[in-house]
C-alpha cells in the first residue's frame, strides 16, 4: 500500500489578522506551531513512517513541516522544497484585510477572488515591493512564471508538472510521502485525486494542520482517503477557514 | 569569491549532562535552541546569504540549522542531510557520564577515547539497543558501514567522500555553502582546510553555534578563515568543550 499525507500549514500570523497572505512570507503563530506538532505527534501515534516530505518556500509550511518532523522523531528525513507549492497568489490584494476587502467590494466580488476557479484578483505591478521579482528566492523563476495573480486555476497549472514529475514519482521508490503546503495548492492535488469538478474543489475547504491520508494500492489506483483526528475538531477547523472572508 | 560557513551545533541535553553523545539521538537544549537563532542573526547582520545547506542525521544539527535558517529568513533554503555528516560514534561508552568515565579510567584514557586521533572506544554490539543498525534512518547503509565505534581518523574517512563530492562539488553552482554538523565531523573539514596535523586538530576546539567561516577565491584556493562574533565569548566556549572531560 502506498499513502500520501496532506498537511495544510498551521495557523499564521495573517490568518489571524484576517488578510489576504497569498505569496507573503508570513510567520506561524504560536497556535499555529502548536497545533503543526500535535499533526505530528498524531501521525507519530498512527504509525505513520514517511520517508520524503515535500514543501513550500514559505516558511508558515517550512516551520509546520519541521514541527512535525520533530514531534515524530524524524528530523532526519529529505525534504524538498519548491516554489510550485506555494499558495495562490493573491496579487494586489496581498496584505488587504479579508472582512475590509469583502465590506467596500461586496462578499460576492470576494468570494470569486478568492473561491473562483478562473477569476484572478487585480495583479501586482512586475516592480510592486510585493513582487516576488524582488524577492532573490525566485531568481530562478523565469518572468513568465512569476505570478502576479492567480486564479484557482493558475495555481493548479504550476502545481501540476511538480506533483506529477516529482511528488508522484517518489513512490517509485517510497511507499509514504508527506507533503506539507497551502490551502490552494493542496486543493490542486485534491481535485486530481477525487476528480472533483471546479465547483466541487471550490466549496471544499482544508482544516489547519490536520493530516489528511490517501491511501493506493501498489499501480497507485486510489483506494480511499480519510482525515486523521477528532471529526468534531476538523469540522469546527474547515468552518473557521470557510469563514474568514465573510463580513463581520 | 566563495564563502564555506561553518556551524557546529547548539549545546545539546547530553553536552548539559556531560554524557558521551556521539550517534544518540539527543534534542538541543533551551540555550542551544537561543545561541543557534543568535548564529543565524549574526549571520544576517553580516550579509551572508547561503545558498544551499548540509547538516547530519541528528536532531541537535538539524534543529541548529532550522533556528539559522529562521533567523536568516531563509527558510526556504534546500537542505541536504547526511549521516556522513553525523558526529563520531563513541561506540560503547555512548550514553556514561564523561566524568564518571574519567574517574573510572582515568584522564588519559578517555582524552584517548574523545581525542586521540586513531584510538577507538570499545565497540558496540551490532545488536547493541544503540546500534544504529536498529535505528530504520541507517537502513540505507551496509552493515560494514555502520560504525560501531570510531576515532576521529574513522569519522573523517567517512566524512570524506561526502565533502568532496557533494559539499566541495556544491561551489561548482553555489557560491555560498553552510554546514550545520558536530564538533568531529567539523574538525574532518577544518583538518582538510587548513592542512593541519594529527596533533593539531586534536588540540583544536570548534565552539558551538559560532559561525566559522572560510573564504576561497574562484579557484577554490583557501584566502584566510575566521570566527564572526566576540572573540572574547568565542574563546571562553572553546575553553568550555575542552574542559567536559576532565574529572570534577
Amino acid at each position: 500500500m502506498k499513502q500520501l499525507i496532506l498537511v495544510r500549514h498551521g495557523e499564521s500570523a495573517w490568518n489571524k489578522l484576517n488578510l489576504f497572505t497569498g505569496w507573503t512570507d508570513v510567520d506561524l503563530t504560536e497556535f499555529g506551531c502548536h497545533e503543526a506538532y500535535e499533526a505530528g505527534l498524531l501521525l507519530k501515534k498512527e504509525g505513520f513512517t514517511p520517508e520524503i516530505c515535500f514543501t513550500s518556500y514559505l516558511k508558515r509550511a517550512v516551520k509546520t513541516l519541521n514541527q512535525i518532523l520533530d514531534a515524530m522523531d524524524m528530523d532526519y528525513l529529505p525534504v524538498e522544497k519548491s516554489w510550485r507549492l506555494n499558495e495562490k497568489s493573491y496579487g494586489a490584494i496581498q496584505g488587504l484585510n479579508k472582512a475590509d476587502t469583502a465590506a467596500k467590494y461586496g462578499d460576492d466580488q470576494v468570494k470569486m477572488w478568492r473561491r473562483s476557479f478562473d477569476v484572478q484578483p487585480p495583479k501586482l505591478e512586475m516592480d510592486d515591493p510585493r513582487s516576488p521579482r524582488r524577492d532573490p528566492r525566485y531568481n530562478e523563476l523565469s518572468d513568465e512564471e512569476i505570478p502576479l495573480t492567480e486564479a484557482l486555476k493558475d495555481t493548479i497549472a504550476r502545481l501540476m508538472p511538480y506533483y506529477q514529475g516529482t511528488i508522484l514519482k517518489a513512490f517509485e521508490k517510497h511507499d509514504q510521502v508527506l507533503v506539507v503546503a497551502h490551502g490552494n495548492s493542496l486543493r490542486g492535488i485534491v481535485k486530481e485525486l477525487k476528480g472533483m469538478s471546479n465547483d466541487e474543489i471550490i466549496a471544499f475547504n482544508l482544516p489547519t494542520a490536520v493530516p489528511y491520508v490517501f491511501e493506493f494500492d501498489d499501480n497507485m489506483k486510489l483506494q480511499n482517503d480519510r482525515f486523521l483526528g477528532d471529526p468534531e475538531v476538523i469540522k469546527a477547523k474547515m468552518q473557521s477557514v470557510a469563514n474568514q472572508a465573510k463580513k463581520k
